[in-house]
């Protein structure tokens, strides 16, 4: 089972309501210091989460064409956020709300499974994270990433990429030429 | 209810299987490459899960009295840890097997909603540690872990925790002096 197909068709059924929303490029779904609990399905386009540190941005996350995403850390403890979500393309999103989302989650067996092998996921993915921002070498931080998220280089511009993996765009190209 | 108390119950109890270990100070629970599942709750004593990058240490996580611990990439996913795991001081630890923690986990929905808010604590955790290896300053690095985990200073030596905060132990003794 595709999670992410399961609950689009469980949208189309009218079994999960949600929103669909459509961005241009550089709308902001929310900033720092909002509680924001929606989860966003991406329908097409692509999204950025970053955080602001001392006037720098560090993105730390993406959303593209049939993935989701959220604010994680205000979904999770209905606390206010630290990040802020802002699309990198003109998007077509598919909003749901928490309780709405969790409500459909408690529904059925099957997807209390998915729901937690997810959450398992997350803190896999959050671990290859820590171990790459303590990687020194661009060349490897770049081949960690590649490795895992291929996509990732054929949906977002290198300039969020870069950011993403702590290097300046010139950076990361001149890695990706060699 | 506190999940580890009720664990450390339960193995009092002899519903839950646990080995009980006494290692010296700097004894290695695990290397990279092993697969290495088992959960330890820490009875008395401390130890340091560190990364290795290009023969540089760093420390990611500790476990200390009353809390417990695991090689959580090994522990989820059931292929090589990442990590080191050391002891830092000579410690008691009961150790379970990763099988027998999940059946003991099933037995009761009670004990399932407690694992459930654990994954997400640990998200949650993964998180802020994602913003403290963000942030450029010393002053609020160290900040935020002393408001996040005051215990950290009472238990674990300040060479260890310089590690997991990214700076010198003379920096870190500098931050904490003024």
């Amino acid at each position: 089972m595709n999670f992410i197909d399961v609950i689009l068709e469980e949208i189309n059924n009218g079994n999960l309501n949600a929103e669909e929303l459509l961005l241009s490029r550089g709308d902001f779904l929310c900033q720092p210091n909002q509680v924001h609990t929606k989860v966003y399905f991406v329908l097409d386009g692509s999204i950025r989460i970053f955080y602001v540190d001392d006037q720098e941005e560090h993105t730390i996350r993406f959303g593209y064409k049939n993935s989701f995403f959220a604010a994680l850390d205000s979904f999770l403890n209905d606390l206010p956020t630290n990040y802020y979500m802002q699309t990198i393309k003109s998007s077509k999103l598919l909003a749901v709300e928490k309780s709405e989302f969790l409500n459909f989650i408690q529904s059925n067996v099957k997807y209390q499974e998915a729901y937690q092998a997810l959450q398992q996921d997350l803190i896999l993915q959050q671990m290859e994270r820590e171990i790459d921002l303590l990687t020194a070498s661009p060349i490897i931080r770049h081949q960690r990433v590649l490795e895992r998220s291929p996509q990732l280089f054929q949906e977002i511009p290198l300039k969020y990429i870069a950011s993403y993996l702590r290097m300046t765009p010139e950076t990361l190209s001149r890695i990706r030429k060699s």
